[in-house]
Protein backbone atom coordinates (compact mmCIF):
# COMPACT_ATOMS: atom_id res chain seq x y z
CA UNK A 1 0.00 0.00 0.00
CA UNK A 2 1.45 3.47 -1.15
CA UNK A 3 2.17 6.11 1.75
CA UNK A 4 1.18 9.44 1.30
CA UNK A 5 2.46 12.07 3.58
CA UNK A 6 -0.08 15.28 3.89
CA UNK A 7 0.93 18.17 4.73
CA UNK A 8 -1.68 20.34 6.24
CA UNK A 9 -0.87 24.29 5.11
CA UNK A 10 -4.00 25.55 6.64
CA UNK A 11 -2.46 27.94 9.45
CA UNK A 12 -0.12 29.17 6.70
CA UNK A 13 -1.96 29.21 2.86
CA UNK A 14 -5.15 28.76 4.67
CA UNK A 15 -5.01 31.87 6.73
CA UNK A 16 -3.28 34.05 4.62
CA UNK A 17 -5.50 35.85 2.12
CA UNK A 18 -8.25 35.74 5.25
CA UNK A 19 -8.39 38.75 7.76
CA UNK A 20 -6.22 38.47 10.34
CA UNK A 21 -7.26 36.39 13.28
CA UNK A 22 -5.83 36.79 16.84
CA UNK A 23 -3.25 34.30 17.95
CA UNK A 24 -5.67 32.46 20.09
CA UNK A 25 -7.50 31.51 17.24
CA UNK A 26 -4.75 29.93 15.55
CA UNK A 27 -3.68 28.00 18.47
CA UNK A 28 -7.00 26.49 18.76
CA UNK A 29 -7.07 25.84 15.26
CA UNK A 30 -3.63 23.83 16.15
CA UNK A 31 -5.19 22.29 18.69
CA UNK A 32 -7.62 20.63 16.44
CA UNK A 33 -4.89 20.14 13.12
CA UNK A 34 -2.70 18.18 15.21
CA UNK A 35 -5.23 15.74 16.80
CA UNK A 36 -5.89 14.57 13.41
CA UNK A 37 -2.61 12.53 13.48
CA UNK A 38 -0.97 14.93 10.72
CA UNK A 39 2.41 14.53 10.65
CA UNK A 40 4.12 17.92 9.15
CA UNK A 41 2.03 21.11 9.28
CA UNK A 42 3.13 24.69 7.53
CA UNK A 43 2.83 26.96 10.91
CA UNK A 44 3.37 30.11 9.04
CA UNK A 45 5.44 32.19 6.88
CA UNK A 46 8.48 34.27 7.40
CA UNK A 47 7.67 37.33 4.42
CA UNK A 48 6.93 41.00 4.75
CA UNK A 49 3.98 41.99 7.39
CA UNK A 50 3.05 44.28 5.08
CA UNK A 51 2.49 42.23 2.29
CA UNK A 52 1.16 39.08 4.49
CA UNK A 53 -0.55 40.74 7.81
CA UNK A 54 -2.52 37.87 8.20
CA UNK A 55 1.05 36.14 9.03
CA UNK A 56 2.60 39.31 11.13
CA UNK A 57 2.62 37.13 14.43
CA UNK A 58 5.17 34.60 12.47
CA UNK A 59 7.44 34.70 15.34
CA UNK A 60 4.66 34.93 18.39
CA UNK A 61 3.18 31.54 16.75
CA UNK A 62 6.54 29.91 16.19
CA UNK A 63 7.49 30.35 20.10
CA UNK A 64 4.33 28.28 20.97
CA UNK A 65 5.27 25.33 18.39
CA UNK A 66 7.64 23.33 20.80
CA UNK A 67 5.01 22.40 22.97
CA UNK A 68 2.64 21.11 20.02
CA UNK A 69 6.07 19.32 18.80
CA UNK A 70 7.21 17.85 21.84
CA UNK A 71 2.80 16.67 22.62
CA UNK A 72 2.50 15.38 19.20
CA UNK A 73 5.45 14.81 17.24
CA UNK A 74 4.59 16.51 14.33
CA UNK A 75 6.90 18.29 12.33
CA UNK A 76 6.29 21.97 11.76
CA UNK A 77 7.39 24.29 8.73
CA UNK A 78 7.44 27.61 7.73
CA UNK A 79 7.70 29.17 4.61
CA UNK A 80 10.60 31.93 3.22
CA UNK A 81 11.22 34.33 0.83
CA UNK A 82 14.29 34.93 0.38
CA UNK A 83 17.52 34.78 3.16
CA UNK A 84 16.02 37.10 5.44
CA UNK A 85 13.36 35.74 5.77
CA UNK A 86 15.41 32.43 6.24
CA UNK A 87 17.19 34.13 9.10
CA UNK A 88 14.45 35.54 10.85
CA UNK A 89 12.81 31.55 10.74
CA UNK A 90 15.63 29.46 12.40
CA UNK A 91 16.06 32.49 14.56
CA UNK A 92 12.45 31.93 15.82
CA UNK A 93 13.58 28.37 15.88
CA UNK A 94 12.03 26.71 12.62
CA UNK A 95 13.59 23.24 11.64
CA UNK A 96 11.98 23.27 8.72
CA UNK A 97 12.15 26.07 6.15
CA UNK A 98 9.75 26.38 2.64
CA UNK A 99 11.47 28.63 -0.16
CA UNK A 100 9.45 29.12 -2.78
CA UNK A 101 10.68 29.56 -6.82
CA UNK A 102 8.29 30.60 -9.26
CA UNK A 103 8.49 29.13 -12.34
CA UNK A 104 7.36 32.14 -14.09
CA UNK A 105 8.77 35.22 -14.40
CA UNK A 106 5.75 37.08 -14.50
CA UNK A 107 4.59 35.68 -11.16
CA UNK A 108 7.89 35.88 -9.65
CA UNK A 109 8.06 39.49 -10.30
CA UNK A 110 4.79 39.83 -8.57
CA UNK A 111 5.42 37.82 -5.59
CA UNK A 112 8.63 38.45 -4.51
CA UNK A 113 10.16 41.41 -6.97
CA UNK A 114 12.63 39.08 -8.47
CA UNK A 115 12.87 37.40 -11.82
CA UNK A 116 13.44 33.15 -11.53
CA UNK A 117 16.51 33.23 -12.39
CA UNK A 118 17.53 34.93 -9.52
CA UNK A 119 15.34 33.49 -7.17
CA UNK A 120 16.60 30.18 -8.40
CA UNK A 121 20.19 31.62 -7.62
CA UNK A 122 19.32 32.48 -3.95
CA UNK A 123 18.47 28.69 -3.66
CA UNK A 124 22.72 28.45 -2.60
CA UNK A 125 21.90 31.26 0.48
CA UNK A 126 18.80 29.90 1.98
CA UNK A 127 19.82 26.59 1.57
CA UNK A 128 23.22 27.13 3.48
CA UNK A 129 21.43 29.32 6.09
CA UNK A 130 18.74 26.30 6.76
CA UNK A 131 21.43 23.47 7.12
CA UNK A 132 24.16 26.13 8.98
CA UNK A 133 20.79 25.99 11.80
CA UNK A 134 20.01 22.36 11.69
CA UNK A 135 17.16 22.96 8.99
CA UNK A 136 15.91 21.12 6.46
CA UNK A 137 14.58 23.54 3.07
CA UNK A 138 12.17 22.61 0.52
CA UNK A 139 12.31 24.19 -2.65
CA UNK A 140 8.73 24.85 -4.06
CA UNK A 141 8.02 25.12 -7.15
CA UNK A 142 5.43 27.59 -8.24
CA UNK A 143 3.05 28.36 -11.30
CA UNK A 144 4.57 24.88 -12.18
CA UNK A 145 1.68 24.62 -15.00
CA UNK A 146 0.32 28.03 -15.54
CA UNK A 147 1.24 31.54 -14.66
CA UNK A 148 -1.79 34.32 -14.56
CA UNK A 149 0.37 36.52 -15.80
CA UNK A 150 2.62 34.60 -18.41
CA UNK A 151 0.35 31.73 -19.26
CA UNK A 152 1.17 28.31 -19.58
CA UNK A 153 5.10 27.66 -17.77
CA UNK A 154 7.20 25.63 -20.07
CA UNK A 155 7.79 22.42 -18.05
CA UNK A 156 11.44 22.81 -18.85
CA UNK A 157 11.79 25.69 -17.02
CA UNK A 158 10.46 23.71 -13.77
CA UNK A 159 13.00 21.13 -14.87
CA UNK A 160 15.61 23.41 -14.57
CA UNK A 161 14.63 24.80 -10.74
CA UNK A 162 14.71 20.98 -10.00
CA UNK A 163 17.65 20.61 -11.18
CA UNK A 164 19.43 23.37 -9.45
CA UNK A 165 17.81 22.79 -6.23
CA UNK A 166 18.70 19.27 -5.81
CA UNK A 167 22.26 20.22 -7.04
CA UNK A 168 22.32 22.90 -4.14
CA UNK A 169 21.37 20.31 -1.38
CA UNK A 170 17.55 21.20 -0.79
CA UNK A 171 16.13 18.42 1.11
CA UNK A 172 12.76 18.13 -0.99
CA UNK A 173 11.57 19.56 -3.59
CA UNK A 174 7.51 20.60 -4.29
CA UNK A 175 5.54 21.33 -7.75
CA UNK A 176 2.66 23.85 -6.90
CA UNK A 177 -0.42 24.73 -9.01
CA UNK A 178 -0.42 28.22 -7.27
CA UNK A 179 -3.91 29.51 -9.48
CA UNK A 180 -6.09 26.21 -9.47
CA UNK A 181 -5.51 25.43 -12.93
CA UNK A 182 -3.83 22.05 -13.77
CA UNK A 183 -5.38 18.64 -14.89
CA UNK A 184 -4.51 15.27 -13.80
CA UNK A 185 -2.72 14.99 -17.92
CA UNK A 186 -0.16 18.01 -17.14
CA UNK A 187 0.52 16.73 -13.66
CA UNK A 188 1.30 12.86 -14.93
CA UNK A 189 3.79 14.80 -17.38
CA UNK A 190 5.36 17.10 -15.60
CA UNK A 191 6.03 14.57 -12.36
CA UNK A 192 7.70 12.46 -14.73
CA UNK A 193 9.76 15.61 -16.46
CA UNK A 194 10.55 15.84 -12.57
CA UNK A 195 10.86 13.26 -10.80
CA UNK A 196 13.90 11.74 -13.16
CA UNK A 197 16.36 15.12 -12.20
CA UNK A 198 15.77 15.21 -8.41
CA UNK A 199 17.94 11.59 -7.35
CA UNK A 200 15.83 9.79 -4.09
CA UNK A 201 14.51 13.69 -3.09
CA UNK A 202 11.19 13.50 -1.73
CA UNK A 203 8.78 14.90 -4.26
CA UNK A 204 5.83 16.86 -3.27
CA UNK A 205 2.77 17.87 -5.20
CA UNK A 206 0.56 20.96 -4.25
CA UNK A 207 -2.84 21.93 -5.62
CA UNK A 208 -5.49 24.56 -5.06
CA UNK A 209 -8.97 23.37 -6.00
CA UNK A 210 -10.18 26.56 -7.83
CA UNK A 211 -11.69 24.55 -11.03
CA UNK A 212 -12.48 21.80 -9.17
CA UNK A 213 -9.87 19.87 -10.65
CA UNK A 214 -7.81 19.64 -7.47
CA UNK A 215 -8.03 16.17 -6.04
CA UNK A 216 -8.28 14.79 -9.36
CA UNK A 217 -4.72 16.26 -9.90
CA UNK A 218 -3.58 14.95 -6.84
CA UNK A 219 -4.24 11.43 -7.12
CA UNK A 220 -2.60 11.51 -10.28
CA UNK A 221 0.16 12.91 -9.24
CA UNK A 222 0.11 10.42 -6.75
CA UNK A 223 -0.43 7.50 -9.40
CA UNK A 224 3.20 9.30 -10.80
CA UNK A 225 5.36 8.71 -8.12
CA UNK A 226 4.24 12.24 -5.31
CA UNK A 227 4.68 11.21 -1.99
CA UNK A 228 3.61 14.23 -0.44
CA UNK A 229 0.47 16.65 -0.51
CA UNK A 230 -0.16 19.95 0.62
CA UNK A 231 -4.21 20.39 2.21
CA UNK A 232 -5.70 22.65 4.29
CA UNK A 233 -8.63 21.79 6.44
CA UNK A 234 -12.01 23.14 4.74
CA UNK A 235 -10.05 24.08 1.59
CA UNK A 236 -9.05 27.36 3.66
CA UNK A 237 -6.90 29.46 1.61
CA UNK A 238 -5.57 31.13 -1.71
CA UNK A 239 -2.65 33.61 -2.79
CA UNK A 240 -3.02 37.22 -2.52
CA UNK A 241 -0.71 37.71 -5.20
CA UNK A 242 -2.04 35.54 -8.09
CA UNK A 243 -6.12 36.58 -9.15
CA UNK A 244 -8.32 34.13 -9.28
CA UNK A 245 -6.34 31.34 -6.75
CA UNK A 246 -8.55 30.20 -3.64
CA UNK A 247 -9.24 26.98 -1.98
CA UNK A 248 -6.54 24.45 -1.08
CA UNK A 249 -7.34 21.20 -1.78
CA UNK A 250 -9.68 20.51 1.40
CA UNK A 251 -7.64 17.79 3.72
CA UNK A 252 -10.69 15.95 5.22
CA UNK A 253 -11.81 15.53 0.84
CA UNK A 254 -7.99 14.53 -0.13
CA UNK A 255 -8.10 11.79 3.05
CA UNK A 256 -11.46 10.70 1.89
CA UNK A 257 -10.31 10.14 -1.68
CA UNK A 258 -7.28 8.46 -0.90
CA UNK A 259 -7.80 6.29 1.90
CA UNK A 260 -10.42 4.72 -0.20
CA UNK A 261 -8.51 4.34 -2.91
CA UNK A 262 -5.75 2.09 -1.13
CA UNK A 263 -3.17 4.74 -0.04
CA UNK A 264 -2.31 5.30 3.15
CA UNK A 265 -2.46 8.43 5.09
CA UNK A 266 -1.74 9.53 8.44
CA UNK A 267 -4.77 11.66 9.23
CA UNK A 268 -8.02 10.65 10.49
CA UNK A 269 -10.64 11.48 8.20
CA UNK A 270 -13.64 12.57 11.70
CA UNK A 271 -10.64 14.86 13.22
CA UNK A 272 -10.03 15.93 9.66
CA UNK A 273 -13.64 17.03 9.28
CA UNK A 274 -14.20 18.28 12.77
CA UNK A 275 -11.12 20.63 12.37
CA UNK A 276 -12.51 21.92 9.41
CA UNK A 277 -15.19 23.44 11.44
CA UNK A 278 -12.67 24.73 13.55
CA UNK A 279 -11.10 26.80 10.54
CA UNK A 280 -14.49 27.76 9.06
CA UNK A 281 -15.82 28.99 12.91
CA UNK A 282 -12.48 30.80 13.22
CA UNK A 283 -12.01 32.85 9.65
CA UNK A 284 -16.32 33.37 9.91
CA UNK A 285 -17.67 32.38 6.68
CA UNK A 286 -17.89 28.96 4.69
CA UNK A 287 -15.59 26.86 3.33
CA UNK A 288 -15.49 24.97 0.23
CA UNK A 289 -14.79 21.32 2.03
CA UNK A 290 -17.55 18.70 0.10
CA UNK A 291 -17.22 16.58 3.39
CA UNK A 292 -17.62 19.21 5.71
CA UNK A 293 -21.52 19.28 4.33
CA UNK A 294 -21.77 15.80 2.80
CA UNK A 295 -19.61 13.88 5.77
CA UNK A 296 -18.93 10.57 5.56
CA UNK A 297 -20.62 7.83 3.48
CA UNK A 298 -23.88 7.59 4.48
CA UNK A 299 -24.48 3.78 5.63
CA UNK A 300 -27.57 2.26 7.64
CA UNK B 1 -6.23 11.17 -28.54
CA UNK B 2 -8.58 9.40 -26.22
CA UNK B 3 -12.00 10.28 -27.05
CA UNK B 4 -14.74 10.30 -24.76
CA UNK B 5 -18.42 11.29 -25.72
CA UNK B 6 -20.27 13.27 -23.18
CA UNK B 7 -23.92 12.82 -21.97
CA UNK B 8 -25.61 16.08 -20.87
CA UNK B 9 -27.96 15.32 -18.02
CA UNK B 10 -29.19 18.08 -16.97
CA UNK B 11 -32.71 18.00 -18.21
CA UNK B 12 -33.15 14.89 -16.36
CA UNK B 13 -30.66 14.03 -13.62
CA UNK B 14 -30.10 17.58 -13.18
CA UNK B 15 -34.07 18.59 -12.67
CA UNK B 16 -35.00 15.58 -11.53
CA UNK B 17 -34.89 16.77 -7.81
CA UNK B 18 -35.70 20.63 -7.95
CA UNK B 19 -39.06 22.17 -8.24
CA UNK B 20 -40.94 21.73 -11.42
CA UNK B 21 -39.71 24.24 -13.99
CA UNK B 22 -41.92 25.15 -17.21
CA UNK B 23 -41.71 23.56 -20.19
CA UNK B 24 -40.86 26.88 -21.85
CA UNK B 25 -37.58 26.89 -19.02
CA UNK B 26 -36.96 23.38 -20.26
CA UNK B 27 -36.69 24.47 -23.93
CA UNK B 28 -34.31 27.56 -23.47
CA UNK B 29 -32.26 25.32 -20.84
CA UNK B 30 -32.07 22.52 -24.20
CA UNK B 31 -31.15 25.02 -26.94
CA UNK B 32 -28.04 26.38 -24.85
CA UNK B 33 -27.68 22.72 -24.24
CA UNK B 34 -27.35 21.92 -27.52
CA UNK B 35 -25.11 25.05 -28.76
CA UNK B 36 -22.31 23.05 -26.80
CA UNK B 37 -21.54 20.59 -29.24
CA UNK B 38 -22.75 18.09 -27.22
CA UNK B 39 -23.79 14.87 -29.35
CA UNK B 40 -26.33 13.19 -26.73
CA UNK B 41 -28.95 14.59 -23.92
CA UNK B 42 -30.72 12.79 -21.72
CA UNK B 43 -33.41 14.50 -21.96
CA UNK B 44 -36.26 13.50 -19.54
CA UNK B 45 -37.59 10.14 -17.64
CA UNK B 46 -40.32 8.35 -17.97
CA UNK B 47 -41.64 7.07 -14.33
CA UNK B 48 -44.21 8.07 -12.28
CA UNK B 49 -45.22 11.88 -12.42
CA UNK B 50 -46.40 11.17 -8.62
CA UNK B 51 -42.39 10.34 -7.55
CA UNK B 52 -40.91 12.43 -9.71
CA UNK B 53 -43.11 15.57 -10.12
CA UNK B 54 -40.24 17.90 -12.19
CA UNK B 55 -40.14 14.71 -15.13
CA UNK B 56 -44.31 14.97 -15.66
CA UNK B 57 -44.63 16.33 -18.72
CA UNK B 58 -41.93 13.66 -20.51
CA UNK B 59 -44.20 13.36 -23.42
CA UNK B 60 -44.64 17.52 -24.16
CA UNK B 61 -40.98 17.94 -23.85
CA UNK B 62 -40.21 14.52 -26.76
CA UNK B 63 -42.67 15.95 -28.65
CA UNK B 64 -40.04 18.94 -29.40
CA UNK B 65 -36.73 16.59 -29.40
CA UNK B 66 -37.63 16.03 -32.97
CA UNK B 67 -36.70 19.70 -34.44
CA UNK B 68 -33.37 19.97 -32.05
CA UNK B 69 -32.31 16.34 -33.31
CA UNK B 70 -32.58 17.51 -37.00
CA UNK B 71 -31.12 21.17 -36.75
CA UNK B 72 -28.13 19.81 -34.52
CA UNK B 73 -28.03 15.86 -35.23
CA UNK B 74 -27.73 15.37 -31.44
CA UNK B 75 -28.56 11.63 -30.02
CA UNK B 76 -31.77 11.98 -27.27
CA UNK B 77 -32.29 9.29 -24.48
CA UNK B 78 -34.78 9.21 -21.79
CA UNK B 79 -34.53 7.06 -18.25
CA UNK B 80 -37.25 4.29 -17.97
CA UNK B 81 -37.94 2.22 -14.76
CA UNK B 82 -39.78 -0.80 -16.01
CA UNK B 83 -41.86 -2.14 -19.02
CA UNK B 84 -44.31 0.25 -19.02
CA UNK B 85 -41.80 3.49 -19.11
CA UNK B 86 -40.00 1.88 -21.74
CA UNK B 87 -42.96 1.55 -23.98
CA UNK B 88 -44.32 5.03 -22.99
CA UNK B 89 -41.15 6.34 -24.45
CA UNK B 90 -41.05 4.76 -27.29
CA UNK B 91 -44.48 5.28 -27.69
CA UNK B 92 -43.66 9.35 -27.25
CA UNK B 93 -41.07 8.82 -30.09
CA UNK B 94 -38.30 8.32 -28.04
CA UNK B 95 -35.07 6.69 -29.84
CA UNK B 96 -32.48 5.66 -27.22
CA UNK B 97 -33.56 4.30 -23.61
CA UNK B 98 -31.72 3.92 -20.53
CA UNK B 99 -33.08 1.36 -17.97
CA UNK B 100 -31.80 1.44 -14.11
CA UNK B 101 -31.00 -1.70 -12.15
CA UNK B 102 -29.61 -0.91 -9.33
CA UNK B 103 -26.90 -3.48 -8.21
CA UNK B 104 -28.01 -2.75 -4.37
CA UNK B 105 -31.46 -4.52 -2.88
CA UNK B 106 -31.88 -1.88 -0.81
CA UNK B 107 -31.17 0.89 -2.94
CA UNK B 108 -33.54 -1.14 -5.37
CA UNK B 109 -36.37 -1.35 -3.38
CA UNK B 110 -36.61 2.37 -2.37
CA UNK B 111 -36.24 3.57 -5.68
CA UNK B 112 -38.62 1.08 -7.93
CA UNK B 113 -40.10 -1.38 -5.28
CA UNK B 114 -38.53 -4.39 -6.66
CA UNK B 115 -35.36 -6.81 -5.72
CA UNK B 116 -32.04 -6.51 -7.76
CA UNK B 117 -32.53 -9.80 -9.35
CA UNK B 118 -36.69 -8.99 -10.25
CA UNK B 119 -35.01 -5.81 -12.26
CA UNK B 120 -32.01 -7.54 -14.11
CA UNK B 121 -34.97 -9.93 -15.32
CA UNK B 122 -37.01 -7.24 -16.55
CA UNK B 123 -33.41 -6.22 -18.94
CA UNK B 124 -34.87 -8.48 -21.49
CA UNK B 125 -38.98 -6.99 -21.56
CA UNK B 126 -37.33 -4.00 -22.46
CA UNK B 127 -34.73 -5.01 -24.54
CA UNK B 128 -37.49 -6.83 -26.30
CA UNK B 129 -39.59 -3.23 -26.77
CA UNK B 130 -36.43 -1.07 -27.53
CA UNK B 131 -35.18 -3.13 -30.15
CA UNK B 132 -38.81 -3.91 -31.83
CA UNK B 133 -39.65 0.16 -32.17
CA UNK B 134 -35.72 1.07 -33.33
CA UNK B 135 -34.87 1.82 -30.23
CA UNK B 136 -31.18 1.40 -28.21
CA UNK B 137 -31.09 0.01 -24.76
CA UNK B 138 -28.00 1.15 -22.02
CA UNK B 139 -28.42 -0.74 -19.23
CA UNK B 140 -27.39 1.90 -16.44
CA UNK B 141 -25.89 -0.08 -13.20
CA UNK B 142 -26.93 2.05 -9.83
CA UNK B 143 -25.25 2.12 -7.07
CA UNK B 144 -22.10 0.03 -8.30
CA UNK B 145 -20.00 0.98 -5.62
CA UNK B 146 -22.16 2.25 -2.43
CA UNK B 147 -26.19 1.82 -1.31
CA UNK B 148 -26.92 4.68 1.21
CA UNK B 149 -29.16 1.26 2.83
CA UNK B 150 -27.22 -1.42 2.23
CA UNK B 151 -23.37 -0.01 2.67
CA UNK B 152 -20.39 -1.03 -0.12
CA UNK B 153 -21.88 -3.05 -3.25
CA UNK B 154 -19.89 -6.22 -3.79
CA UNK B 155 -18.45 -5.89 -7.35
CA UNK B 156 -19.52 -9.20 -8.56
CA UNK B 157 -23.15 -8.34 -8.24
CA UNK B 158 -22.00 -5.08 -10.56
CA UNK B 159 -20.42 -7.66 -12.69
CA UNK B 160 -23.38 -10.55 -12.66
CA UNK B 161 -26.09 -7.46 -14.03
CA UNK B 162 -23.24 -6.13 -16.74
CA UNK B 163 -23.14 -9.76 -17.81
CA UNK B 164 -26.69 -10.32 -18.12
CA UNK B 165 -27.43 -7.02 -20.04
CA UNK B 166 -24.82 -8.13 -22.29
CA UNK B 167 -26.33 -11.71 -22.96
CA UNK B 168 -29.79 -9.66 -23.13
CA UNK B 169 -29.04 -7.79 -26.19
CA UNK B 170 -28.19 -4.61 -24.13
CA UNK B 171 -26.53 -1.67 -26.51
CA UNK B 172 -24.47 -0.32 -23.93
CA UNK B 173 -23.80 -0.52 -19.69
CA UNK B 174 -22.80 2.32 -17.88
CA UNK B 175 -21.95 1.75 -14.30
CA UNK B 176 -23.17 5.08 -11.81
CA UNK B 177 -22.35 5.80 -8.33
CA UNK B 178 -25.42 7.44 -7.23
CA UNK B 179 -25.04 8.44 -4.25
CA UNK B 180 -21.30 10.29 -4.74
CA UNK B 181 -19.05 7.96 -2.70
CA UNK B 182 -16.48 6.39 -4.83
CA UNK B 183 -13.07 7.21 -5.50
CA UNK B 184 -10.25 6.78 -8.03
CA UNK B 185 -9.18 3.83 -6.82
CA UNK B 186 -12.46 1.74 -6.31
CA UNK B 187 -13.51 2.81 -10.19
CA UNK B 188 -10.48 1.71 -11.45
CA UNK B 189 -11.32 -2.20 -10.22
CA UNK B 190 -15.13 -2.01 -10.73
CA UNK B 191 -13.74 -0.58 -14.58
CA UNK B 192 -11.41 -3.86 -15.12
CA UNK B 193 -13.63 -6.28 -13.44
CA UNK B 194 -16.86 -4.77 -15.82
CA UNK B 195 -15.16 -4.18 -19.27
CA UNK B 196 -13.96 -8.03 -19.99
CA UNK B 197 -17.57 -9.21 -19.57
CA UNK B 198 -19.02 -7.01 -21.84
CA UNK B 199 -17.33 -7.81 -25.33
CA UNK B 200 -17.45 -4.86 -27.43
CA UNK B 201 -20.32 -2.46 -25.67
CA UNK B 202 -19.74 1.01 -25.30
CA UNK B 203 -18.96 1.26 -21.42
CA UNK B 204 -20.04 4.85 -19.23
CA UNK B 205 -20.08 6.16 -16.06
CA UNK B 206 -22.10 8.14 -14.20
CA UNK B 207 -20.58 10.06 -11.21
CA UNK B 208 -21.81 12.69 -8.17
CA UNK B 209 -19.67 15.42 -6.83
CA UNK B 210 -21.09 14.66 -3.42
CA UNK B 211 -17.81 14.47 -1.90
CA UNK B 212 -15.71 16.47 -3.95
CA UNK B 213 -14.23 13.16 -5.45
CA UNK B 214 -16.23 12.83 -8.77
CA UNK B 215 -13.65 14.46 -11.52
CA UNK B 216 -10.90 11.96 -10.06
CA UNK B 217 -13.35 9.60 -10.60
CA UNK B 218 -14.56 10.10 -14.08
CA UNK B 219 -10.84 10.91 -15.23
CA UNK B 220 -9.80 7.48 -13.53
CA UNK B 221 -12.34 5.64 -15.26
CA UNK B 222 -11.29 7.40 -19.14
CA UNK B 223 -7.92 6.12 -17.96
CA UNK B 224 -9.48 2.73 -17.52
CA UNK B 225 -11.76 2.22 -21.03
CA UNK B 226 -14.51 4.07 -20.26
CA UNK B 227 -15.75 6.40 -22.77
CA UNK B 228 -18.89 8.08 -21.94
CA UNK B 229 -19.22 9.93 -18.92
CA UNK B 230 -22.85 11.85 -18.02
CA UNK B 231 -22.12 15.33 -16.69
CA UNK B 232 -24.70 18.05 -15.86
CA UNK B 233 -23.98 21.60 -16.84
CA UNK B 234 -23.69 23.74 -13.59
CA UNK B 235 -23.45 20.67 -11.59
CA UNK B 236 -27.29 20.63 -11.39
CA UNK B 237 -28.77 17.31 -10.27
CA UNK B 238 -29.23 14.91 -7.80
CA UNK B 239 -31.42 11.65 -6.54
CA UNK B 240 -34.44 12.32 -4.51
CA UNK B 241 -34.64 8.70 -3.01
CA UNK B 242 -30.90 8.40 -2.50
CA UNK B 243 -30.07 10.39 0.71
CA UNK B 244 -27.10 12.55 0.33
CA UNK B 245 -27.07 12.10 -3.30
CA UNK B 246 -26.40 15.37 -4.90
CA UNK B 247 -24.44 17.35 -7.81
CA UNK B 248 -23.98 15.76 -11.02
CA UNK B 249 -20.28 16.49 -12.01
CA UNK B 250 -20.31 19.51 -14.27
CA UNK B 251 -20.04 19.40 -18.02
CA UNK B 252 -17.88 22.47 -18.05
CA UNK B 253 -15.35 21.42 -14.95
CA UNK B 254 -15.62 18.37 -16.90
CA UNK B 255 -14.66 19.58 -20.23
CA UNK B 256 -12.32 21.52 -18.33
CA UNK B 257 -10.45 18.48 -17.09
CA UNK B 258 -10.53 16.47 -20.18
CA UNK B 259 -9.84 19.10 -22.83
CA UNK B 260 -6.63 20.15 -21.00
CA UNK B 261 -5.61 16.65 -19.94
CA UNK B 262 -5.06 15.67 -23.88
CA UNK B 263 -8.71 14.70 -23.71
CA UNK B 264 -11.02 14.43 -26.50
CA UNK B 265 -14.62 16.08 -25.72
CA UNK B 266 -17.06 17.20 -28.33
CA UNK B 267 -18.16 20.06 -25.88
CA UNK B 268 -17.43 23.21 -26.21
CA UNK B 269 -16.18 25.11 -22.80
CA UNK B 270 -17.49 28.46 -22.95
CA UNK B 271 -20.34 27.20 -24.20
CA UNK B 272 -21.23 24.95 -21.92
CA UNK B 273 -20.31 27.77 -18.97
CA UNK B 274 -23.11 29.44 -20.54
CA UNK B 275 -25.64 26.97 -20.56
CA UNK B 276 -24.53 26.87 -16.84
CA UNK B 277 -25.76 30.36 -16.20
CA UNK B 278 -28.78 28.97 -18.28
CA UNK B 279 -29.41 26.36 -16.01
CA UNK B 280 -28.62 28.59 -12.80
CA UNK B 281 -31.05 31.02 -14.05
CA UNK B 282 -33.73 27.91 -14.74
CA UNK B 283 -33.58 26.86 -11.08
CA UNK B 284 -33.13 29.84 -9.59
CA UNK B 285 -30.60 28.98 -7.10
CA UNK B 286 -26.62 29.06 -7.00
CA UNK B 287 -24.72 25.58 -8.75
CA UNK B 288 -21.98 23.79 -7.61
CA UNK B 289 -19.64 24.28 -10.48
CA UNK B 290 -16.24 25.41 -10.37
CA UNK B 291 -15.56 27.05 -13.48
CA UNK B 292 -18.87 28.85 -13.56
CA UNK B 293 -17.04 30.54 -10.88
CA UNK B 294 -13.49 30.98 -11.98
CA UNK B 295 -13.97 30.85 -15.70
CA UNK B 296 -11.45 29.25 -18.02
CA UNK B 297 -7.79 29.38 -17.34
CA UNK B 298 -7.19 33.28 -16.07
CA UNK B 299 -3.88 34.21 -18.58
CA UNK B 300 -2.90 37.53 -19.31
Amino acid sequence: MTHVTIREVCLRDGLQIEDPIPLSAKLELLEAVVATGVREVEATAFVSPSKVPALADAAALAAELPRFREAHGVEFSALVAGPGGAGRAVAAGMSSLEYVVSAADGHSHANVGRSTADSTHLIADITRIAHENDASIEVIIATAWDCPFDGPTDPGRVVDIATAAYELGADRIAIADTIGTTTPGRVTGLVNRVRPVIGDLPLGAHFHNTRGTGLASAYAAVVAGVTRLDSSVGGLGGCPFAPGASGNIATEDLVYLLRDSDVDVDVDLQAAIHAAGVAQKAVGHELPSALLRAGDRLLA
